[in-house]
């Protein structure tokens, strides 16, 4: 979406544990990152913290975020709004974007515990994914404007902005597999990232103008901080929260299953790897990359695509 | 489980937005209304509040305590981690309780929004209606030792506590629909719930001491609340709220569709319902009712069953 490449984020309200930050359409990232930090650092003084931001843009992986406060000690949240992509239960219309709910706490080990997960089954970016490499998406992540069942990624990405797919709630379609809990989930970081920073929600965030032209998609953010020695002693929290995963890792496994994960296990595995091997990326991205680079004439990556 | 009918619930550790409760195995639903209470004053105070409790008892429903911060123009959140039922993805071994998410905030009518799911795909409570009813449970709720769907709710309810039936999270088993999401957030509950209050977690619940003999659960929850002031005048965050409600109630709806919901709007209808023409109970929970009644020879409910 439309950004504007300076940072302008002010703090329009401030309190002890609270800020309401207004990001102006600026960079996503930066401002998130500042965002979450105030957060963090009112919450080593007071033992909480929280910051609402409107008028946001994309700030990448919601993960980052929480996981500034593992990293510190502190558990902590990240809660964003989206364009629709989301039907509500019973419903055929992108409401709700994907929504994530991102959460990190520190462990007695390297690998802190980062659930980062969007409230739908399947979020746009693996759709996008699919596309790229021209390969269908799953059954039952995505319906058409009848209700039933689409795959065709290409197709998805340019129906949704039509009202003609919506992407599933975790739960799936109507009530049986208790979709309406992936709906609500989705609809509570709605209203964390709308009715606390009183920016743009749902079909306001599509980033277009009432007369058709493109405008920034005025995102909101809630950032929230926790600091656990305010409770009890760090070492006590991380030595639990270490004794949560390894019980899991080490739980009785399926007969076709090789190993259970805990959220956060293979990002961070694959971190370590693509550090050691680079970034893999698929036919299509390469050939974006490449007339990237040779348009905008960028030298010195000549070695690596 | 074993409760005390005394309450000694204690403060162990309080500041400013934060305090520690040792419940002292008391009775659950007194301790939790108290401990949210806390949060909802230190809030409007500070901002924000929390406060977590350790060898607590069941606390009934998880949503009616952020509906308390609802009603007092906050926003709250109750998390409780509760007996293992959940097997981790990938997994056969039923390792976490059914751990809910419980939200609320107001909004510009008499229905706050109100979401309270466990992160399972169904909850004990309702496998326990299904067994007293003699129905089974649906397909894709609960797998057994082997990774295999489960139906018949008696043997469900004496299988968990051997290890030899699980309840699926939320998505499901495996990958494809995204159940490492369930996964994850019921692990996010368990954290909150454990490791902020230094409390017992996971196969520690189960509610038996190292000699077989029966002893308290020893629950952990964790309270939030959000005073709404700090950041944006109420009125328009009851506003924003309910727009935000009033746009989903009036999407587009499946062909097959009489009307879409928003959570707790089904409950709040409920209530009022049953205000008014008292509750219904099936043949079996009457039975025990009555036994009950004329066991303890209480009497003045003649009349009402």
């Amino acid at each position: 979406g439309i950004q504007f490449p300076q940072n302008q984020m002010e703090i329009v309200k401030e309190s002890e544990t609270t800020a309401l930050i207004d990001a102006h359409n600026g960079m996503g990232h930066p401002t998130a990152y500042r965002a979450m930090q105030l957060a963090i650092d009112k919450a080593k003084q007071y033992g909480l913290g929280a910051v609402a931001v409107k008028n946001a843009t994309h700030f990448g992986i919601a993960g980052y975020y929480p996981l500034m406060a593992a990293k510190q000690g502190l558990m902590g949240f990240a809660f964003t709004n989206a364009r629709p992509s989301i039907a509500p239960t019973f419903g055929t219309e992108p409401m709700l974007g994907t929504n994530p709910i991102a959460f990190a706490a520190p462990s007695d080990t390297d690998l802190p515990f980062c659930f980062d997960g969007a409230t739908s089954i399947a979020q746009r970016g693996k759709i996008e994914v699919a596309d790229r490499a021209e390969k269908p998406v799953p059954e039952g992540w995505v319906i058409d404007a009848q209700g039933k069942s689409m795959t065709n990624a290409a197709e998805i990405l340019k129906a949704i902005p039509k009202d003609l797919a919506s992407l599933l709630p975790l739960g799936g379609a109507g009530e049986s597999l208790a979709g309406y809990k992936g709906y609500g989930l989705a609809v509570m970081v709605e209203i964390l990232s709308a009715s606390l920073s009183g920016g743009p929600f749902m079909k306001d965030l599509l980033g277009f103008a009432e007369d058709g032209s493109r405008r920034p998609h005025m995102l909101g953010h809630f950032f929230l901080a926790i600091d656990i020695e305010h409770f009890l002693p760090l070492e006590t929290s991380r030595k639990i929260t270490g004794d949560i995963m390894r019980a899991l890792q080490g739980a009785t496994k399926a007969p076709d299953a090789d190993r259970i994960y805990v959220a956060g296990e293979k990002e961070f595995e694959k971190e370590q790897l693509i550090c050691e091997i680079g970034i893999p990326v698929n036919e299509n991205l390469l050939k974006d990359l490449r007339m990237l680079r040779d348009t905008l004439k960028v030298t010195g990556y000549e070695d690596y695509f």
